[in-house]
């Protein structure tokens, strides 16, 4: 089975008319969903640091960056968006893989349609395909892929930036295949990163290198045609398990969005149970910090081997510490993105109760749920088992959930006035005629032309 | 032990002075090498397809390419000159570890060069520093990371360039860490793209991404700090054995400059025994290609997992066959340029050969040697073996042999006047002021300037 050329034709092929109404309905909520965590992050010293580093080097400035005020080339661009939309560890994730997938896709997306007439409905559909080809890549070598370390946003990633900007570019199946081979050539990011601001330069990557392979592919540029399943191609490179038939199986039937889940903390998702847990601990026994003598939780062994940073003191160290969620969650009763600022992490009743938290890796306990004992100074113990954790697929986040998660990130980028007015046009998105405009409304008006 | 921190520190402290002037000696070898390969494929589809997919996304263009009238910002630049030195793939070559060294480390040095004034002695001393770290990291992961499908020349090779220039631009050891780090995230590169353009992209993003990793460390943008040592870092991920303590062993007292070798023919380095024995039966022969039945070589089993094209129309598809490289020897007595053109893969009388030409896996053969039988149409049968192959670590191309070997190559790019003004400068590079004006004379002078 040749996978590469089978995508390739699926992609150059398909058309959002086939794609099923929840399907749909699920792209435009996993575009809310990014288009808030693009702005919330967009103002993250990541972000203004990648800026600083290349914007000397940008192109012609034709593209938007969503929640900046600066201007770059549209390859740029979706690096930018790529690294703000990712750099809360907010953005979607799809269990199954273990991607964030939209992160990559619509990072480039957006720059492209930023700089470029594009249709709601074009935009949409580029979206879908993009995403579908990344998961089911990412499902071909998962787990073995991710386990051995790979940041699977980051590899999975630039396969869904190049079909999807692919499409836009309306490339024929010859110049789909070179595509996909030149993303192949470029998937990279390492989960050593994680902890660091090069872990949101991942998907940041993915986006403009994929945006690249496209525009490569195009101009005839040529790659291998055997980029997924060659010998030397990035499955049988990349993963020392594989089964690519996950890339074509139902094909154009079954579609991954269905899959995807929106986080309700700012952190690795892995960590949710734990979190969710803890909130409900707080919310029902209300204790003060000082009370609590130790903690104890019982996880999926996934859990440690992700999430075990201790004797932390940055936030975003803080997003990969199962014992910092703890933490935020028996202390504050909430885990939202002023809980992963540096602050918090050293904020001495927070970091009391992050150091007498203890973690087990438990083969019992499901990568969904969390086991948590908490013992007071007075002696008693409280317990919690959480059996499926808020924002799975089996508790989805509502629409009106994810309305107030895009609200609370979109106003650390703009003004309250233009946050709703963003809000409804997101979800409206497919059936714009200009995308441009939209981005246009996502860049902060500066104050002077505002008043 | 932390060979990250290790390494950042070498190359932060070290200075040329304390080089051993035969090292000094083998890096103006390397660079004219580099330099003549950058002008001689400068002229190729490849890079004509590359400016124009990426030209319009450059930023200010501050810098050169060699052998190219553009101008680009100096990343695209290296992307460029590191497509321009491989496309031919007649650059470098440490047999070692089978990372062609130089490309990606003096593209991005050549590109940074041209666009700030950087002396002679740094970029030199950059360059030392930058082709032994990339090396040292091959060596580290060398050969389960090779044999899996990684082309080593991309993934060691943004380790060069991200140090190289990390050197240029003086950070300090957090700083050199973190860029180490980003370096080692977008490490990337599949053999899968051997036999099209993609293979040259490998040492041009190796270079473009490795000077923006630089560029990104400078800024404070964070890397994970264990980017090759860590449990999820570069050589656990990227390799199923590795020894890391080949990074640090007698770091400033061994040099793999040393261990660098200068291909006598554009194509992969193990084909060179069969047309080095080829090459040597046309000489002693001189057969007419209508007297030869066929053609029986024993060679290293790597050549056939390398080089096993057949049914082969593009000269690129040439540079991985063993059989083409075997038909142009015995055809034409030569394997230059001109013999991995479309057109001389499709010419009949070689392609004839090609076809007559078969090829055994010998455990008993080395990757210098090969066993050549050629039988005629007469009955008689003619045998040659090569023990080792020119151009290799024991028979060396001499400077001399650099010299003709720098001016067949630029030729294309340059007329012949300024060629040996570029071959004579090249050598005292060290010594040069400011290496933009040598830059500048590498770049072809318009028709109607040089009226």
């Amino acid at each position: 089975m040749l996978e590469t050329q089978a995508l390739a034709s699926y992609i150059v092929t398909n058309r959002i008319e086939s794609v099923p109404d929840d399907v749909r309905h699920e792209a435009r909520r996993a575009i809310v969903n990014y288009v808030g965590c693009a702005l919330g992050g967009s103002v993250d010293t990541a972000v203004d640091r990648a800026i600083q580093a290349l914007g000397p080097y940008s192109g012609r400035p034709t593209a938007s960056i969503l929640g900046r005020s600066e201007r770059m080339d549209p390859l740029h661009a979706s690096l930018m968006n790529g690294i703000s939309s990712h750099v809360y560890d907010y953005d979607d994730t799809t269990p199954k893989n273990y991607i964030h997938p939209t992160s990559p896709v619509a990072s480039a997306l957006f720059a492209y349609a930023s700089a470029n007439p594009v249709s709601g409905r074009d935009f949409m559909e580029a979206f879908i395909l993009g995403f579908e080809a990344e998961s089911r890549i990412g499902n071909a070598v998962y787990p073995a892929h991710y386990d051995v370390g790979w940041h699977i946003t980051g590899t999975a990633g630039v396969f869904g930036a190049a079909t999807a900007i692919g499409k836009l570019l309306r490339l024929p199946e010859q110049e789909m295949i070179w595509a996909i081979g030149l993303a192949a050539t470029q998937a990279a990011g390492l989960r050593e990163m994680f902890g660091s601001m090069a872990k949101a330069l991942h998907p940041g990557r993915a986006a403009q290198n994929g945006y690249a392979a496209a525009l490569l592919a195009r101009a005839g540029f040529t790659a291998g045609e055997h980029g997924l399943e060659g010998p030397r191609g990035f499955a049988a490179v990349q993963a020392a398990k594989f089964d690519l038939s996950k890339i074509t199986a139902r094909l154009g039937e079954d579609f991954d969005l269905r899959a995807n889940t929106y986080k309700p903390f700012p952190c690795g998702i892995v960590n949710h149970p734990t979190i969710d847990g803890c909130i409900q601990i707080h919310d029902e026994h209300r204790l003060v910090p000082e009370q609590i003598a130790a903690v104890r939780v019982r996880v999926a062994p996934l859990v440690k081997d992700l999430c075990n940073q201790q004797n932390i003191t940055k936030g975003l160290q803080g997003k990969f510490s199962v014992y910092h969620g703890a933490a935020v969650g028996l202390v504050r009763g909430k885990a939202g993105i002023q809980e992963y600022t540096d602050a918090a992490v050293n904020e001495p009743s927070i970091k009391r109760v992050r150091e007498r938290t203890t973690a087990i890796g438990d083969t019992a306990v499901t990568e969904d749920q969390a086991r948590i004992e908490v013992e007071l100074t007075d002696g008693r113990v409280l317990t919690k088992f959480v059996e499926a954790s808020i924002g799975n697929l089996a508790r989805p986040l509502s629409d009106r959930q994810l309305d107030a998660k895009f609200r609370d990130q979109a106003v650390l980028a703009l003004p309250s006035a233009q946050v709703d007015d963003v809000l409804s046009s997101c979800w409206r998105l497919e059936s714009t005629d200009d995308v441009r405009e939209f981005v246009a409304g996502t860049v902060p008006v500066p104050a002077a032309a505002a008043r």
